[in-house]
């Protein structure tokens, strides 16, 4: 039995070399890494393997949560984190933690949607953690429908107050994050009524806890919501919340935007635009982050599938074949690495284009770009979601039985991963308004006004339309013959997609496959953009980039994420034969000669993956049977109290028989 | 507010009706669904709403599934229940009980592989529970490749027994189900070694734990392996074993094929195929529950997704569109209620035929059709678990957010369900099995030996390239039409397939979506036999069944489970508009005409389905309020004792700049 993990190198700390400062996004994101890694990974409250989270009681792990929540509050206050190294900081712990919300969707929304008199007050209270927020959108009876939503803040001139109201079931308040026990403080979103004229949703902020006793306030009903589907999102307290004649003063409504004077005159928001904010910027940080869900699934499934041997490719070997080694496990996972990275690479990009649009916007009010970003964070988000979970979920697979144990972890990731498919918007509701826009320019041929739109004018124009002769293999690295085989299938699918729409189809299911492929696209062309840049800096990792893209853009033609996109570009079957052979080259390429670096760049830290899988001292089989088996709480005497109740049942038959006996020795004598 | 569940009716009971009565299988196996429903839905040990499973510890969960063990144990001994109807019901708790594989791997395995005189002695044992048995195979370093096992059982002449051993890590019997605390017997696979000559694998009887203390026997070291993935298999103990040493007397060896005689002779199994059997035998039955499983699924969703109001399809309707109506969960769902049919009647026949030869063969000794069966079995598990796994976790995800709440009932689904992709044989690994079948037979021209490869011999005469000429939409319901297609695309996989085992490549990955596709045809095959049989009887639900043969067939050629079923049948944009067309009308059909009859006629109880999301007096909303949020065990004051840390963290801020301040004072004054 080997006693280390041989030539699987799992690092304890991040190790730092150029490719791995490229692939992390630059410096000041590594060095964060590094010191929250630091932070965290040394710290008990934040251990990952002193507690079994998938075996205890949910409260109790809730509970572990609510602690490194408070312990993460102080790390922040004394060491002066800034709002991102905090969100990291909780994504690194992995199970959420109920203080989530406070930095993402309750501070930006304050920071947006308030005045800048309000933002004075209640910024502070944010950051020091005097208040603890949540954001109360989502109803029982409405998730994406926001215009649907029914509960009603009414403004009550007398007392210059709003009053909040759930006037039935369907409009409680319902998945509510850092809700069930943690808030004090939440943004309500609400219909605005005043004087019986309802003026739409607007957001209030709404006490809902005593700051000093934690108890509810008067009229706020709330419960905490229960488990979650697969154990997921174990450190958070989801809350479902009534308001039964909630007052708050006419202060607490967001007042950038819209306005409610003292008289009760409402002051019309100057732009319409301004709610996208909160969505694209929360979007926006999934679009990212996903991909480091993937990423850390691969380089899991990576260290396992390079340890495992099974059987023999080969008869006359004397030992069996390592499982990498075969293409059943290559074609799963390289192309997911490929596809993680270009998640990550092209999401920094759509982040960091929004945090400088942002900015500026803030000063000069000027919203004209919102709706592309608006647009790039929906096809972002739902094309991230649905690649990560699916991937996630092939790498556990891939793993075979062992997979299925809760600590190879990778049962948490995809628990935690697959909730972002459905939530902040179902991507089958919010993907469809990526054909819309396409729709809209199309027709318009206003596509140039959107930079991620800017394909259509070359499906206007018909260059797309000549095949070019493709030689076998070496062609379909092109990058031009890889932009026409992508435009062929989206024009064909853009075409479909318009004839459907005038013949008056419901064409909420095609739109999905469609949002897929534009994102394809939008991902192919940034991926692209990024190594040309590379291709003039000529660092030392252009072989390893590049090995990559050639994956990445082979892997979205070959093997799309859905059977109507190999329909849409119905190659000969020359093409698709040397489509394949490049593919299949590619795949083996990167295998062969870059594979082992790329995941060492990446450089996942043992408590990063969090797996019996990886671990920097154990082979697998050692961390699956030490920790696995010999840890579980239900071995040794652990269960004895229930060791009679066994010997008992097996004894039963006896019992029963002799009853039957007994009973046939009473007929007998009757 | 709506009081009840409107005219989603949601069953307390099962329903009788011919049609149902036709789907479950025939009126035995109603009667005996029935039965068993009865038994435990009314039976508080049995209660699927006393306990939320997920909000406890696990230990928690399993001592429930142990005493449920338990009471089952005593209603077979005092009703004399049958073994299949054991078996079921222990599939209607859904969790798995500790007693899972008494009735299915161990006992099927001394059936098959006992002798005589070894039956008269040890089955009884097991048909009264004297002993619980498990079925040890799996070890840490061997899953599928059965041949390179590592634990031993040497024979000892001196004593006439075997001694079993573990001489690595990798050795470690692992996963082995009820073996972590339950299992007193457990049938060992080791190779067996007489004189240091290894004869192979065989199976060995062993006692693991004192029948009158439950302490582990001597030399016996075992450890109960930890929590599943996804909060899976909650009920049951999965074990690690080793073995030190431990003797068993040579009676104990399986002995209906080998032997091993007092001397040491080996005595060679007549038959090589016996080693089949109960890999076949649970495969069989796998292939058709986990179509009910799927169909559980479908159900649950269609009674949320036609409840749930969200936007409006036309703007100007007042209310809002019931969900269902919308191409985007119509579109997932209704094929999936196709597809969960056709698993369970052409399951149901696989079951049947088993059956029948597993009787007949007892008696005459005549296995030639045994390779057949097992082709089948490895094909319907590895199509079935696939569509199952993937079918369930689509019905969640077209619920929306809800569906994530554990009490939708879809991650327990899920868990339980995917587990079968990876166990029992890893999907990629036994589904090469089928390939290598059509190679063999299609090479050596003997499909005719084996009913389902006869479509081989279509292939070879080529008359399946002539391409009819396809009229818009109607023709595709043509049997013919589908048929051709069907082959079409088989045809050009085994080619292309036959072509890369010619160059020596790695056809592992590829492999899969064969299986995926001679699969499909097997099981349309199938499903046309039985509706041909109906044609001519013409019950009054005939329209209903056609309707779900329709969606079936076309969805599978529309909507193929991977992309390169798509590529393989690249038909003109003519053919494919009208493919689509005829699949859309379909679907339409059957949702327009047959949906609500199809699920009454299943007829799913409230016990049956155990989701928040259908419950007969309670719509989606309520349950999800009262049994969600009311009913969590972190609502209400249960996490008081936490109120004064989160009070005292809120306050944290002043410390940290109090300390701060002083620190400043000091220093000013130094």
């Amino acid at each position: 039995m080997a006693s280390g993990s041989g030539d699987r190198k799992i690092p304890i700390d991040p190790v730092i070399t150029p490719f791995s400062i490229f692939l992390w996004g630059g410096r000041d994101k590594f060095d964060r890494r590094r010191d929250i890694h630091d932070a965290l990974a040394k710290n008990p409250i934040f251990s990952k393997t002193a507690v079994v989270l998938p075996s205890i009681a949910r409260k109790d792990a809730w509970t572990r949560a609510a602690l490194q929540a408070r312990e993460l509050i102080r790390l922040k206050l004394e060491h002066g984190w800034s709002h991102t190294a905090f969100r990291e900081a909780i994504r690194l712990t992995d199970n959420m933690l109920p203080v989530q919300p406070q930095f993402r969707i309750f501070m930006s929304n304050l920071d947006r949607q308030m005045s800048d008199e309000q933002k004075a007050l209640w910024i502070p209270k944010a950051e020091r953690f005097e208040i603890f927020g949540s954001y109360a959108q989502t109803e029982l009876g409405h998730g994406s429908n926001v215009r649907d939503l029914e509960t009603t803040a009414t403004f009550d001139r007398e007392h210059d107050e709003f009053i909040i109201n759930s006037p039935t079931l369907s409009s409680t308040k319902y998945w509510i994050g850092t809700t069930g026990v943690w808030a004090t403080h939440s943004i309500v979103v609400a219909k605005l009524l005043i004087d019986r004229k309802n003026y739409g949703n607007h957001l209030f902020l709404t006490q809902i806890r005593d700051l000093d006793t934690q108890r509810l306030m008067p009229g706020v009903e709330i419960y905490e919501l229960g488990p979650k589907a697969f154990q997921g999102m174990l450190g958070t307290d989801n809350g479902a919340m009534q308001f039964h004649n909630v007052r708050i003063p006419r202060s607490q409504m967001l007042a950038r935007n819209a306005q409610v004077l003292s008289d009760g005159t409402y002051v019309e928001p100057k732009n319409q635009k301004h709610s996208y904010g909160s969505m694209v910027t929360v979007r926006a940080i999934m679009a990212e982050i996903t991909g480091w869900d993937l990423l850390k699934a691969v380089a899991v499934c990576y260290h396992y599938t390079s340890f495992r041997k099974q059987f023999r490719k080969d008869r006359s070997r004397e030992t069996e074949t390592t499982v990498i080694d075969y293409a059943s496990v290559k074609q799963r996972l390289i192309p997911l690495l490929a596809k993680g990275t270009a998640l990550v690479l092209v999401g920094q990009n759509v982040t960091r284009g929004y945090d400088a649009y942002t900015i500026n916007n803030l000063k000069t009010g000027d919203f004209s770009q919102l709706e592309d970003f608006h647009l790039q964070t929906v096809g972002a988000k739902v094309y991230s979601t649905e690649i990560t979970s699916h991937g996630v979920e092939t790498c556990r697979i891939a793993c075979g039985g062992h997979g299925y144990h809760a600590l190879s972890g990778f049962g948490r990731m995809y628990a935690n991963a697959v909730n972002a498919v459905t939530y902040e918007g179902d991507n089958y509701v919010i993907g469809q308004q990526v054909p819309r826009a396409i729709m809209k320019h199309f027709k318009n041929r206003t596509e140039g006004s959107l930079p991620s739109l800017s394909y259509l004018a070359r499906i206007r124009d018909g260059s797309e339309s000549s095949s070019p002769s493709i030689q076998p293999e070496g062609d379909w690295l092109k990058p031009e013959v890889q932009q026409w085989a992508l435009e062929k299938r989206l024009a064909h699918m853009v075409s479909a997609h318009i004839e459907d729409t005038a013949d008056g189809r419901d064409t909420s299911y095609t739109c999905h496959a469609l949002t897929m492929a534009h994102s394809d696209f939008v991902y192919w062309k940034g991926f692209r953009e990024l190594l040309q840049t590379l291709e003039q800096e000529r660092p030392a990792y252009l072989e390893q980039v590049t090995s990559l893209f050639h994956v990445f853009a082979l892997s979205i033609l070959h093997n799309p994420h859905h059977p109507s996109l190999a329909q849409a570009l119905p190659l000969p079957f020359a093409q698709q034969r040397s489509l394949r052979a490049a593919h299949d080259a590619a795949v083996e390429n990167l295998a062969a000669n870059h594979l082992a670096g790329i995941i060492e760049a990446y450089g996942f830290t043992e408590y990063e993956m969090d797996s019996a899988l990886a671990r920097a001292d154990k082979t697998p089989y050692e961390a699956l049977f030490e920790e696995g088996a010999k840890r579980s709480e239900m071995s040794g005497n652990s269960m004895s109290h229930l060791w009679p109740m066994m010997v008992n049942t097996r004894q039963m038959w006896k019992r029963i028989e002799g009853a039957r006996c007994q009973e046939g020795n009473m007929q007998a004598k009757l």
